[in-house]
Order: structure tokens, then sequence, then C-alpha cells
């Protein structure tokens, strides 16, 4: 398969690998992306796939971690990580010539990681001060709440770090037992972007991996999943004896596979909270100077979405915020959008596209994203040229359809009973 | 004057503008750099230049803050600024052929921003939020309280933010006379990087600041300052009911000036708390996951800069933090570096600059802070020659020199009296 500069090779037991070559540039990234995230695991083990990622780089057969860490080093490199809902992955980003290197070690890492009982009650430690650190970070706090108000006790609902409680009970055994279980090379891509040759890129890859590609099996299909709500979006209060009061609302959204909603959703976004011009930014922040950060978000996950806006303000204006806010959302719902705003907002999007897409991490990142989640890839000008097509009148629709949905709201600060909320902000639930 | 393909032109004014095409991009970065930063405020009109920055976006004689706004976000581009101790920057990232756009929106708002009453109203709040912001970020705090800590009320020790009383008290007339005073054209440097040519660019430049280019003058020599302190680094305690404690320590350390001091600190900064693989972060985290976050850094200022150590971790776990940290920072200062390590932290810096300019806003950043803070260039290869030049030796002797120098210390967490602090961390100052 070859779209748009982008280059697939399914490798015995259904690794596939996908890569493009990015002109102009030094670097070369290695993304191994495994279809496995936060949403796959039991209620009693939240944050398992997280603790994983963390456990799998602290030693394989061959390295220990200070091995690992000073190869990386010793080239300048960047190697890390990132759980999500629906899928992981393992990166680093290097000099071209240090790709041998990079393939090495990211899959021996992905793919031979231990999960020893001593690095586990370690890493432990590690994992319960990432979470502590969320709790001390009240935008990162209140967005990881916004989901659970959002979407009750699924399992999209949970925050991907997990609880205390579920960190400090996890066991070697069980998080060997994810491993084995999940990282599989037919659920797996390795995508790779940069000064680099496809046959060469498959080649080390094929290396890399030895006989761990010899199951036979066929990549496995993208999820699909449906989604089934568990209750209604609600509302969580978390206290803080914070300066500002933070505030996450909005509604459930598309699923990926659902038709091409997101195009004007994207849209929609833009056009609500997507920039300096955005009715939100406008509203609040440059003509009343009631908050310093204001903006909305698309959450898309295979079969469910979310669409969010975030505000934080002094606990005295959160009431006039959340009408303020509510109301530019009723606006658009009730009125749509101007053509003006349309156009803009396609720009906006069209540019911020082309300008996010020249370093090789982000294309990357976007052609192993746009394999696992799609199994299929769109070149950059199909993408423009989808964008270009949303009318006015869709993403009207999609506002009067979408904001008429229940939101769920999350908000922290020092309010310490949710009666003392302002009605403004107790009345967005229904 | 032609560096490693960096262009220079002074037109009439002593404004300069260097430019530098990047091969392989479509896009191009503009910022115009301002001479003029927090340490230039008196006291009482602390946060002064960072507010000025904020205004000069609400309107110009010809455009509105929602024109400003429009024309960026409907060509997708980036547009902001920022504000530092020496330095404020007004920058734009747009695709290649929008930067005639840009070139002239970003002059506009530097050179022709206006100081309404009704503006710096709105705009005060909005400051006064993002104050409040950083309070509530404790890791942003406690940057800003350890270079108070160690520089006392020397300019330099001032947030750049300033404080909630100077910025309630902050009025349009002293904001413009800052404005009308400070930035002058000799004192600024335009930088172009991208997808650009460097006469072109200079036409466009030329135009946007048309009549303010008569004023005869040559450019500004660059900053040089003498730093005289002013008592000794210091223990500062804030209170947090956050979950983590967070730490800074750390000492004063070298002015950009002083000869070539910063090529063996930066390899000693890579050793110490520079990666994955450096001294703290093995003995901190991966030994004994005391911390997710701990790393060292540097700053530096015209005559004077900062060596610092961050850790954040259990309240109940500073004492031995503190003293791990401390016992790293002892046994380098006593027994230098090893070859090995010197070998892996000058691979570290050499990757990571090369992978550090791929985008035309990272070398935009390097040309424009060079010609400001330099008044020269150096190309890649022969910055990277420098790094190659570091010896074992220097970087031990430089280890020996800076870190038996007094530390001064920052903490923000949950003690409610500094002698509830952990003697290792009161015994930290002298």
């Amino acid at each position: 398969m070859d779209v748009g500069g982008v280059r697939r090779t399914v490798l015995p037991g259904g690794l596939r690998v996908v890569t493009e070559h990015v002109p102009g540039v030094r670097s070369a990234s290695i993304g191994v992306w495994v279809g496995v995230g936060s949403r796959d695991e039991g209620p009693t083990v939240a944050g398992a796939a997280h603790f994983l990622e963390h456990l799998l780089f602290k030693a394989t057969p061959s390295r220990s971690a200070l091995d690992i860490a000073q190869a990386m080093d010793a080239v300048g490199g960047e190697l890390n990580a990132f759980t999500a809902k629906e899928q992981t992955c393992y990166y680093a980003h290097v000099l071209d010539e240090d790709l041998p290197l990079a393939v090495d070690l990211v899959t021996d890492v992905v793919m031979n990681g231990l999960c020893r009982a001593e690095d586990v009650s370690v890493e432990r430690q590690v994992v319960l001060e990432e979470i502590s650190m969320r709790d001390d970070d009240p935008e990162d706090m209140v967005g990881d709440a916004f989901l659970t108000a959002l979407f009750g006790d699924h399992p999209i609902g949970r925050p991907v770090i997990g609880s205390v409680e579920t960190v400090e009970a996890m066991q070697a055994h069980q998080l060997r037992s994810f491993h084995v279980r999940r990282y599989r090379p037919d659920r797996m891509v390795v995508a790779v972007a940069g000064n680099i040759e496809h046959e060469h890129t498959v080649e080390l890859v094929y290396r890399a991996f030895g006989d761990r590609l010899e199951s036979g099996l066929e990549p496995a299909p993208r999820r699909e999943g449906k989604f089934r709500p568990r209750g209604n979006p609600e509302l969580l209060r978390i206290h803080r004896d914070s300066e500002q009061t933070h505030l996450v609302f909005g509604t459930r959204a598309f699923g990926r596979h659902e038709g091409e909603k997101r195009w004007p959703l994207s849209v929609l976004n833009t056009v609500l909270g997507g920039g300096l011009s955005s009715r939100l930014f406008q509203r609040i922040r440059e003509e009343r100077g009631l908050a310093y950060s204001v903006y909305s978000s698309v959450d898309t996950f295979a079969d469910t979405g979310a669409f969010s806006v975030y505000i934080g303000c002094q606990p005295e204006n959160l009431g006039r915020v959340a009408s303020l806010a509510r109301g530019v959302l009723e606006e658009v719902a009730a009125n749509g959008i101007t053509d003006a705003e349309c156009a803009r907002a396609k720009g906006s999007l069209r540019g911020g596209l082309v300008l996010g897409l020249e370093d090789s991490g982000s294309r990357m990142n976007r052609i192993g994203r746009s394999e696992l989640s799609y199994g299929n890839h769109r070149s950059v000008s199909e993408t423009l040229a989808r964008i270009d097509e949303v009318t006015t009148d869709e993403v009207s629709r999609t506002a009067a359809s979408l904001l008429a949905r229940p939101f769920g709201v999350a908000v922290a600060g020092p309010h310490r009973r949710t009666r003392d909320l302002p009605a403004a902000v107790r009345h967005l639930v229904p």
C-alpha cells in the first residue's frame, strides 16, 4: 500500500510497519503502537496498562534501566512512551543515523521488558508520585474528572493512570499476564517517519522482532466497540485550596467510525473555542478579562467521544463564567455559525494541519495512529480537501444536535459543598 | 554578515533583521525581539514588561483585538509573545505564503499597539488570572521563588509576571511610557526563519516599520550588565496544601559573557540532571522511586546565572530526597565526573542540538536570541565543534568551583513553618 507517501508492509505474525519519508529532515522517529489501553482493563487493575508502560523500561534480559537510558542519552535522542484509553505508544526520536539503535531499543523494551517484582515495588512509588503530580495540577485533574462525570463507571470514564488503591494493589504477575496476553504483534503497528527508507526500515524491524513474528497471525481488526452508556452525565466537585476554580463541562460526542461527523465537529470546535478569535475566548477573556485560559476540545474514541469546554477563573466569577460559556453554546445551537466563521475555521484547520506536520515526530504519530485506528491512510491533500467540503450548514446542524445533549461537569476549587457552587454551574447538569 | 546560513541586514534606525533559510519546510517563523525585560523595571512597576506584552495585542490604530485574532486564525497561524527577565519576543508561525501578513501583524502590534485605559482594566484581570494560575502550578511557582531566594531583591530575583500588588496598581500612562521609551528599533531584532528569502524578508520588514526607521541610530550594544549581589542566597518556604512537596535548590552561576564557561557547565548539567541516565534521575527515581520528576537546569543572564535542581516528592520523603540530591552534587564536586559520562553528555548535547533545530520556530528563536544577546552567530557545526572540545577535567573543575557556592532554596508544600522542614533542607543554606 502506498498512500500520499505512506508505505505499509505486513510482516509474519501480523505486525504492520508503516513508514513515511519526510523531506529535508535529518532525524527519524519510531513508535511502536500497541492497540491496548486503559479501557481494556478490569476495574480492579485500573492503571495496569500505564503501570506496565513504566515497568517495561526497568529491564530486559539484555539491558538494565541504566543501559537503556545510557544508550539513548549517548546519541542525544528522546525515548519515552504514553498510555491512553485505547492505545499505548513507545517511541524514540533520534538522528537518522541512529535509527537502527532506536528500533532495537524500543522493540527490546516493548517485547522483552521484564516484569520483575522488585522493579514493581520501586516503580509503584513513581506511579504514585505521578498521581500526586496530577492531583496537584488542577487542569489535568479536572480533565480526568470530567470524563468520569461524563461516562460514569464505563471504562472510558476511568483515569488512565488508575487510582491510588489499584496502583497500591498491583502485582507483578498481573502486569506480566497483561503483557503476555495483550502485547501481540498482530495488535501492533510500528510507525517510522523522517529521513528513512521503507525497505531498510522493514528489515530493521524484522530483525529486532526476530522469532516473535512466527505466529502466522493476520493483523487484528481495528477497534470498533459499541458504546453502551451506563447512566447519565453527572457533576463532580473536587475540593482544592486553589487560587482559581477550574471548570470543565461538555457532552458525549461522536465515535471515530461514525461516518464523517468529525469534520464538521472539528470546525465547530474551532469556532467555539479553538483559537484567539473563537467565541469563547472573545466573550470570556478578550471582552471581560474573566479568564486566562479558556478553550474547547474534542476527544475521540472508537465508539464514542467528548466535546468539552475548559475555563480557569476566580472562584467568585465561576457563576458568571459558566453562564457566559453556556450562553455561547446555546446561541450556536440555536442560530448556527456564520459563513465567515466557517471559512475562518477551515483556514485555521488547514494551516494548523500543514504547520503541525513538519517534523518527523508528528508524522510518525499521524501514520501510527491512523493505521491502528482506521487501518488506512489519507494523504494530507485528501484531508485538506475534506476540510474544504464542510459547509456552514453542516456545522450548524452538528451544533444543534450535539449541544442539546446533556452536559457532564467537573469543577475543582475551594467550594466545599456542591450546594456552595453557583446555580449556573449546578444547573448545567439536567 | 553571513554565518552558517544566517544573514543579517541593519536597517536605518538601527533595526537588525536576521534570517535563516530552513530547507524542506513550508513554514516561516517571525519574531520581533525587544531587548527589554522584567529586570529593566523599577520595583514599583514590577510586571510592567509582561503587562505591556499583553496590552499591545488589545488594539492598534488600524486593528481591534478581534481583527488581530481573526487575521491570524484565518490562515491557521500561531501568534503569541513571551516576556523574560532580559527580553520580550512577539512571534508568529505561519505557512510561508503568509509571511507578509505575519510581518505586518506582529510589527503593528509591537510598534503601534495602543495603551488604552479601558484595555488596561480588562487585561489587568487576565494578568491576575495568570498569577493565580502560576500559584496553582507548584512547579512554576517554586521556580519563581527559587530565583528570589537566590538573588533576593536584585531585579533578576523578581518574578517576570510581577505581583498582585504591582499589577493591581499598574496605570496606562506607566505602560505607555515604558513602551515609548523602551521599544526603539535600535534595541530590536527581527528574526525570520523558514522557507524564506533574505532580501524579500528585509523588504517586508522595512515596509512594515515604515517611518519608525528614521532615527538614524545604530544598533544598541548588547546587554552587558555587572551583577552586584545583594545579600546571600536564602531559603524561601511557601505553604501549599499540595500532595507533593516541590523543592528547588542551587547556586548562582555564570553570566553569558563570562568567557567559555557555559560549555563545561552544559556538560555538567547534563551529567547531573539532564536526562534519564543522569546521576540525579538514576539515584532518586530509577533506583529508589522517590520522585516522578527530577532534573537540573541552567539559567543564563547577561552578568550572572543559576544552576538548580528540581524535585517533586511526597512530603515525608523530603529530607531523604534533599540529602540524596545534595550527596550527588557533593560527590561530583569532590571527585569530578568520569570520561564515560563526559562522552555521553557531549553526545546527548550534540544530538539534542541537531534534533532541536529542525523546525522554523526553533531556528528563529536561536538566531533572534543570538543576535540580541551576543551580537553574533555561530553555525551549528561550530557549536558542535565547541561541545566536542570540552574535557572531563574542565567539567570536573567547573563542578568543584560552582557547587561549592552557597545554595538558595525554595520549597512549596504542606510544611507550615520553616522549622517543620527536615534538617537536610534547612541546612542546604549556609
